[in-house]
């Protein structure tokens, strides 16, 4: 039809030259469908979630560089000459990541209504295809669980009824390692390490202790108790919880156990360790990113270190200076912070001493306990810049995942046009929040289940499923804390 | 299990012997199942809105009475002694009409987001089978719309996008008529009017008019003058949008031209005509009661005249004294309003002067356009009488139609404990509000789609599906209206 051709047009990224000559004086931006009110049609695709292997025939063919590019996206060189203009395999590759961060919050419980809020909702072996997100190619071996005795406001989720699944954890997120097609497909074995943020409100920026303690100071190996990084990150990345199967282990614990397991699993094989998370999550990945490399979990048997990449999404300040130092220079971990220019949440911690103050004056700052650094490289993006969005939506819109990714779809480097690369579906913007423009016709905040989840049973009556429940920790675990050097007679 | 058995005890209404005999001094109504936290575990049923065909054996042997005393169970004789204690047959019969009424709602598209706001989520055909009532053995013959010009607050739905099914109409209700097996189970031909409410909010009832003026006055036939109704239901019943396919005939040109087709269709058999509808839906189940009789339009060719009976869920005064006594001296009409006692709705409008008044101060007020009378036969129920209700729940929860339907399945006479006859399912009471004690863990306002009824297209994006159109009104409509006299050159 006429107007799904017009609009497909913007799904193909013009060349600079092509760009001028196409682009009129008072028309800087593609216009979407505006005339018809039609649903959004943009180009064919199998799979609204499968930016990978619908951006046909050019994508497929920036793929099959992954073999031979992949330590290069996965920022072996600080992803140098990549970003400007945008590698259109670095943006499918940060968007595939994406998706998989995203997938802690679609898989997420959050209604306090449910006997399992605060937990997964599907078991690690139906995770991907319960989300339609098989076409991944990878699969959870294990879930990641944090104590909820932290005080951050708004990263928990407590069940309303008495009677709940875990009074004291709430899923954090997960490991996945990508199958034996995927592999060959990606040039080696991909371990990624997803960690949940939180996603409904802001106030936990404001709530935030705001205070720098050493790294050191909750058991994470540091050579220098000058690195600090923000108490209520670190608090719950290191806590346990001795009454709960789910969190007797640390998050510290877990996820430095299971990488550890796998690379002894993959110990023939070019492995990489990518960690992703958006917001809190993102706070969680840099943390246990520094962890994986300093306590050496990521060296293989024949003394190979595996590289370790971080790829953050609206992620907030997470240590100071000399964290970021000893993060990137000391252990050469490759952090790529994609932002939404307005948000707030990047801003914080350290509003008034950070990054940007002039080093001389940071210098004299960097003593003080709120004086925080990014780290790594940033990837800034602008959401007044795309045509689908009304530019004056709710603040939280701007800190919305699936808002960024549309926002990397249709970047193509600074001043280019914004022009959506695989036509990643826009309706997925509103999935949790109200971004779109209103002529789109995509209802605001439009993921819910069937009837809160409630079926009817045999003799005809409404009530909520009994789920499987879910395994707390592997048998082996103490075998690989005792490894590590973890293990201790209390747990 | 032994807690299924227990509470199932509850449902088996016990003789007063019985009663006097079980209840302990301290504890005067069942308990429901406080200790366990299980999900509401009641007698086996096939169907949870089943209410008729579940109640074994001792139902369906009472249902085997309808052949003989159907004309007693719809008010012939006012309903004098079948309601304290309540009768069984009546009880169930009230239910199904009040289910009849409440699927009004669950197929009503109330989101501002949706093309179709305003509108019947179902075909007539898929009506019933969609709201799984496939049970209830009739089939819609025609919808019933209103014009959304009526200035009538929370009554009407708009969508918020620009393009939508209808910009003036509204649907608010339907006719159904039983089909052959059920109609001999019935022991006559049941047509069945509904009409829709408003069930979120109750500004509307503050915000009514509050004034009475002649029935007459908008051309409903009417020998007295001083026979006055409120103003905003006739206009309701009575207004047409002539720009609009839906609503160029007013509700009441709908309604009186279907039940002429119906009973000329069926002319050999023995039928009734009964109206339902909740809260503002009750007020025009009066009026549409009142007109069907006062124009003669229940008279069949054979000169009889079919009973028409109300089932007034909720409702509000509609009509001064002068009205009621034509309704029901005059023209015969039964109506048994089945209200809580806690819910303001039934208070209005009228809150001065009314029916409640002694009679000499009533004959004064009579002239006076804001003195209103109820009508019919009032079964008043008392929600603090269910051990399943939270006694301290919002007020709008009082005019909750399925929590009055969970109390008339509870009710079996004044000063009678409290305990469900057919073991109707609890949970339903919280498909629309937050009435249900914490402990039976049935979310609230639990009936939603799953994702706002977005779907994947075969392209894989997101989006609102179409649904198919409803038809507007058929083509003899102009052939019946000039039957009836209401013909007029500008339809």
């Amino acid at each position: 039809m006429a107007t799904s051709t017009s609009i497909s047009k913007t799904l193909i990224p013009f060349s600079k030259t092509q760009e001028a000559s196409l682009r009129l004086p008072h028309r800087k931006f593609p216009r979407p469908n505006t005339r018809t009110h039609m649903p959004i049609k943009l180009a064919a695709r199998d799979n609204s979630s499968a930016s990978l292997v619908n951006y046909k025939p050019k994508l497929e063919e920036q793929l099959k560089r992954l073999p031979e590019a992949w330590r290069q996206i996965q920022g072996e060189s600080d992803w140098a000459g990549l970003l400007e203009p945008m590698d259109p395999l670095l943006r499918a590759e940060l968007i595939r990541y994406g998706e998989m961060a995203q997938a802690c919050y679609d898989a997420f419980d959050f209604d306090p209504f449910s006997k399992y809020c605060g937990s997964c909702r599907f078991t690690p072996r139906a995770f991907f295809p319960s989300l339609h997100m098989s076409h991944i190619g990878y699969h959870v071996t294990r879930y990641l669980y944090a104590t909820a005795n932290i005080n951050l406001p708004n990263f928990f989720n407590h069940s309303r009824w008495s009677k709940m699944w875990s009074k004291h954890a709430n899923w954090a997120g997960y490991v996945a390692v990508s199958d034996d097609a995927t592999s060959r497909r990606l040039g080696r074995r991909a371990i990624t390490i997803a960690w949940r943020g939180t996603v409904t409100r802001l106030e936990w920026v404001a709530d935030l202790k705001d205070f720098l303690k050493p790294i050191s100071s909750n058991g994470v190996p540091c050579p220098d108790e000058t690195v600090k990084v923000e108490s209520g990150f670190l608090d719950l990345y290191t806590d346990r919880e001795e009454n709960c199967g789910y969190c007797k282990y640390s998050a510290r614990e877990q996820v430095l156990t299971e990488v550890k397991r796998l690379l002894e699993m993959y110990s023939n094989e070019e492995v990489s360790i990518t960690i992703t998370g958006h917001s809190l999550g993102s706070a969680l990945a840099i943390l246990s990113a520094y962890d994986i490399v300093e306590t050496g979990v990521n060296v293989m048997g024949d003394s190979r270190g595996v590289l370790v990449s971080v790829v953050s999404f609206s992620g907030p300040r997470v240590g100071n200076m000399r964290f970021r130092e000893r993060l990137e220079v000391g252990l050469g971990v490759k952090v790529l912070r994609v932002v939404n220019l307005h948000d707030v949440v990047p801003k914080a911690p350290g509003v008034v001493f950070n990054e940007q103050l002039p080093a001389a004056l940071m210098k004299v700052a960097e003593g003080l306990p709120w004086s925080y650094s990014h780290v790594g490289v940033e990837l800034a993006l602008d959401h007044k810049k795309s045509p689908f969005l009304n530019p004056n939506a709710d603040a939280v819109c701007a800190h919305n995942l699936e808002a960024l990714l549309h926002l990397l779809d249709g970047y193509h480097g600074k001043g280019e046009r914004f022009v959506l690369a695989s036509g990643r579906d826009p309706a997925l913007v509103n999935k949790g929040c109200d971004f779109l423009k209103d002529h789109y016709m995509i209802p605001p905040n439009w993921r819910q289940d069937e009837n809160k989840g409630m079926i009817r049973s045999n003799d005809g009556r409404w009530m909520q499923p009994e789920r499987p429940k879910l395994d707390d920790h592997p048998e082996d675990m103490h075998h690989h804390l005792r490894q590590l050097g973890l293990a201790s007679s209390d747990i």
